[in-house]
């Protein structure tokens, strides 16, 4: 049977670890017995360049009709000034596919230690960050002028729905892999999170085998450094789950090493698929980009929304082996190019 | 001249470490040849058993005529279940004082290297953090039933002249110390944070001579922990204050370590001051307890609120000396008491 699979290139490397990464994708289809059909859209700054808007109509309309996006990245300097930003696309994006479980895996693979700034950096989890709810999408928010003054405000909002199912969905990641769950909050001053604590409260009666952890987000950023050990499976609200899991990504040094699964449940879901860093208009263009985190991404597509657990493992562990034999692009302080490392990674896998 | 100060201990170990901190303040006084007056209140939990309000209306009373206000800590076990916690009478007194400006020097001091979990633990800097405005305080906020469906939500709001007096407050510490500003928001997706940002950009106009970096706070707390001496001068909104600081503690490695000021200007301002830790109900009356948070509030009100530059730093070198020759209370893995560690640090300034 054919999947298909939309794919969103994006701006600076963008499109280049979305090649690379579609390469090993090929490979797992091939493998694998499947075709893949693929479609392109645009998005973000390229999107504006072309249509003037960061998420066009020819873009939702193949969306909706998909189960899988890939994307690459968006943003960059040239769009600064733009009225509507190259992120409110993604932001537009996320919405309409209403995919409300942002998933980040995070690891120290073997000799990648020195890019963690720890000195223990021992770490692997997953961030599971709520996509949908809280500042960034509450309403009302604007720009007002109150005698004479500018005055900003946005608002987080939360049904109780919104949580519970992120919340379920974290259970079931803990559970499966047997280990606590961590839930971050700021139930000490904010409603929102005082619901959240309350919902983790019921829904962990249905796991009950699962041990709980509730933490203040700023206690969890402290210890998140100090005992990352502890952060297995976290569970948080939007913004929060954005500023931990580049905390994550700094932990493991390099946001280069990052995949991303946006998801709307457990495997066999609706999903978006992105490597964790940026479009790095800097180096765009030079062949250099890191692929890995748009190689792990595809891992997660696989593993998230067909249920192909064994190749997602074997690209994981193509990804190590080749790590481990030293091979690197440079943001990493190696000489391979995209295309170079890539190619190790594929070698990797026919060695499986 | 006699200086006035208003105590109020709290719950947990703040009697605790605001009597070992005393002793300190005493010394400077003696060394300086002022009396100072001081008045005690009851906050938080101890508050809450005494009158069932966490911030009872003496207390209030007393804070209006005070200028300078020492805090222990807040907070417990027994009052989760209270209406009003203790952390609301916290927060209640800084909206009370009309402070808006939470200053949290990080410091790594020589000999305490293996508490950080960094692999090269160098940092030394101060978070400004913006402490009444944001999701704090903003209104409406609250608790609804939409379609039977329990709902949550609060507004995050900022004026510009809330923006811009702390802002203005980071240019003067970084142009001081002749080092960038790091301003942190989150404007690719908050109005707020646009505000900050446009603030930021106005504000600078006056300090030619000080570096800006902007950052996004997730950028800014991956960037943190991978090149904390970047971090010298960071100012940002309440929220992104709160973890920011945080882990700047975690950095450092402990939050015993940590004091902060509270403060509505530079120099001479009224201020409240208080250890970063908190009320630590598990080792409460052990005699136990960690001074060194205390005893820099000290530092800090005698520099900021009395404008006591020299003792001020005589009273961290007593610190950073006592720690070198090895004492250290248990959470730091030593033998010493509260007193015997408070002792030690008197014989210190002793010397000086
Ligand atoms: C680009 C930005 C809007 C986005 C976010 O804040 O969600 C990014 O930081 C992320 O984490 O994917
Ligand atoms: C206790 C809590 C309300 C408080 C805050 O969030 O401001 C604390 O975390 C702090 O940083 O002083």
């Amino acid at each position: 049977m054919a999947r298909t699979l939309v794919i969103l290139k994006g701006d600076g490397i963008g499109p280049e670890v979305v090649d690379a990464a579609l390469k090993v994708l090929d490979w797992a289809a091939q493998k694998g017995g499947y075709a893949v059909e693929r479609q392109e859209a645009l998005i973000g700054g390229a999107a504006i360049d072309r249509t003037g808007d960061p998420f066009p109509s020819e873009t939702r309309a193949l969306v909706d009709r998909a189960d899988t996006v890939f994307l690459g990245a968006v943003g960059g300097p040239q769009w600064d000034r733009h009225p509507k930003n190259p992120e409110s696309g993604l932001l537009a994006l996320r919405a309409r596919m209403g995919l409300w479980a942002n998933l980040r895996p995070f690891e120290v693979f073997e000799g990648m230690e020195s890019f963690s700034p720890l000195a223990r950096p021992h770490l692997r989890g997953m961030i599971i960050r709520e996509l949908l709810g809280g500042l960034y999408f509450g309403q009302p928010r604007g720009r007002s002028v109150v005698n004479g003054e500018p005055e900003a405000m946005e608002t987080s909002r939360y049904a109780r729905h919104e949580i519970e199912r992120v919340v379920r969905l974290g259970f079931q990641v803990a559970q499966r892999q047997g280990v606590p769950l961590v839930s971050v909050d700021k139930a000490n001053v904010l409603e929102t999170s005082k619901l959240w604590r309350q919902t983790v409260e019921e829904v962990r009666q249905d796991f009950p085998d699962v041990p709980v952890i509730h933490r203040y987000v700023d206690a969890a950023a402290m210890e998140f450094v100090k005992k990352p050990e502890l952060y297995q499976v976290v569970v948080t609200e939007n913004l929060f789950g954005d500023i931990l899991s580049d905390l994550a990504g700094g932990l493991v040094g390099s946001l280069g090493l990052l995949g991303s699964a946006t998801v709307n449940g457990l495997q066999g879901s609706r999903g978006l698929y992105e490597p964790v860093h940026g479009s790095a208009p800097d180096i765009q263009g030079q062949g250099i980009a890191n692929p890995i985190g748009a190689i792990l991404s595809v891992a997660l597509m696989m593993e998230w929304s067909w249920g192909d657990r064994e190749p997602a493992q074997w690209i994981r562990q193509a990804i190590r082996d080749t790590l481990k034999e030293g091979y690197r692009t440079p943001d990493l302080g190696g000489h391979d190019t995209t295309e170079s490392f890539t190619g190790r990674v594929l070698q990797q896998m026919e060695q499986i």
